[in-house]
């Protein structure tokens, strides 16, 4: 059998992590990459400051690449929003290629975008592909695992979930997106023109959980407020000094009757080991029985998003076709053989 | 839509809490339960001991149950052994009902029995059906949720899972099993001769983890340890004074070329708590990245059981014909609304 050919879309920090580890993999052949950012063709190799050529080109033509490459599966990895990657997604569609993508909102988009991900998924079945969003969080952490964990639970009243992480590692974009550096007054003026927007997720993983799980919710109430920092914190990139704003706890709590029924908890800030907060990601869900998972350090949302792209190949290429997400998949898990050994 | 019929086959322990969580649930009817030990049929709610009968037939005739009841799926909780269900399985193979069972060695039984497990796939394959063996124990913990786990890690080096439970909730066959309330000496008799087993499931987890991951062994090395107490510990059925054997430390290391390469250890004993052991399930993948989780108190190994058996419902009625394990179906979850709902 031939090695599986997988097209990497975006070469972002994500995409580029997503390429490395793919070239570490048996049984898989990274055929191409496209990042439309680029004024010239390059080799992958040159692009990720390798010694080596690697022979595979990365392009800035979409359809060349594809046509030319002719690849089993693309990771896409461009942007957060199901809007924003309709477009790639109909053309790769179009060429039948399957579709892995690490954009946030396509890990549950049938509640925020009910009619392109009904389009999502028509495109799919009449071109014989499956699609999936995943990811650390939303994908895995605040939804996926929840779901597993609950394997063992005979009633479910409540389900509480905390994500604590550094942000000390990305770079100014994202900082920009939290509110790290601003004064408190600046982070509630970005709060309210929404130039800071928290986390992207929370809208995908409640209804996963939900809909997974037969809970109703009548509201979801969403909070985001400045974490004002105590002490004196500094990145490579920025500094916040006592009284700034080092981070956003983004809050959002689905309720039935104003009672709280699913409650996720995101706080992301720089350097939370300053002021002693240790991060981790907290499971717990109250019910028969009462259950208490804690992953500590939490896992980590680049390397962590990166590996379930990756991981993710088979489950996706042995699926019938569709838009899915990953309750409808086999459990996702590290590969250390041959992929094609996993194929059905 | 009628509601899933569902056949209870095996009413000790399990069985009965199998049973009363069914009824619990929207969406399914009891259509019966067969159980041998008992001379006459009798009322499912009088079995129970509940202060009405249920019009649901507990009856010792299997064949004759299946054809009265037509159920969709049959739960199986009469034995720990492939060879131990072997008969029931083929029984209601031939009358096209679907089977979750909980006999420990089901939860991955290709290794320890090849022959049986291409002779339960053909069967399943030929009437339709399909076959899953589940439960906390094998089935979850030291797998399932392993193999979840590994979904954000892209190398791993070496795998290390301790449950710490608490046997005291069990009965006396669970204690001689154990060989709680013995003397050392006696313990390792009992081992020598057979009649202290440990754990059974080892031999499932590991290959169900290795097979999945991808991770070669070429020994397994399994230990069994008397718990020696400390202090005096009792439960409503034993009492062990200090010097005598409080549970069984049962480990199972899986090595390639004499590196470790998957570590399992699972002891257990009764009243941990008297010498401040806190119970727990922990999981360590070392790798890329380092993870580690902890479930605490450990996940309860009956009403856990009870409750994947139960959950697993859909996802078995939805699979293909075959015998199958918890790597091959879409992750099990809580169900609180109608199970219907969860059918394709």
């Amino acid at each position: 059998m031939e090695k599986i050919g997988v097209l990497v879309w975006g070469l972002g920090n994500m995409g580029r992590g997503i390429a490395e580890m793919l070239l570490t993999k048996e049984g898989i052949e990274v055929v191409g990459a496209i990042e439309k950012r680029i004024a010239n063709d390059v080799d992958l190799g040159i692009y990720l400051n390798k010694e080596v050529r690697l022979n595979v080109m990365v392009g800035n033509n979409p359809e060349k690449m594809i046509l030319e490459t002719k690849p089993d599966i693309c990771i896409l990895a461009i942007n957060s929003f199901v809007k924003g990657v309709m477009e790639e997604i109909s053309i790769l569609a179009k060429h039948k290629v399957c579709v892995i993508t690490i954009a946030e909102e396509m890990a549950y988009p049938y509640d925020s975008e009910p009619d392109l991900s009904k389009e999502l998924d028509r495109l799919a079945k009449k071109n014989e592909i499956t699609i999936l969003g995943t990811g650390v969080n939303p994908g895995f952490v605040l939804d996926t695992l929840i779901l597993q964990l609950s394997l063992a639970v005979r009633h479910v009243e409540k389900i509480k979930a905390i994500r604590i992480n550094d942000l000390s590692p990305f770079g100014k974009t994202v900082m920009e997106e939290q509110g790290v550096g601003l004064s408190e007054v600046e982070f509630n003026i970005g709060i309210e023109n929404g130039s800071i927007y928290g986390h992207v997720g929370f809208l995908q993983s409640i209804p996963m959980i939900a809909r997974a799980m037969g809970l109703e919710y009548d509201e979801i109430v969403q909070t985001r407020e400045p974490i004002i920092s105590k002490v004196y914190r500094e990145t490579k990139d920025i500094i916040v000094k006592p009284g700034m704003v080092a981070g956003c706890r983004h809050i959002a709590i689905a309720k039935k009757d104003g009672k709280e029924i699913i409650i996720l908890e995101h706080p992301q800030q720089i350097r939370p080991d300053l002021e002693e907060i240790e991060t981790g990601d907290y499971i717990e869900i109250f019910g028969d029985p009462h259950l208490k998972m804690r992953i500590k350090p939490e896992v980590p949302g680049g390397i962590g998003t990166i590996a379930a792209a990756v991981n993710a190949i088979p489950q996706v290429l042995n699926a019938s076709p569709g838009l899915v997400t990953m309750v409808d998949l086999p459990v996702v898990h590290a590969i250390m053989d041959d992929f094609r050994n996993h194929l059905k």
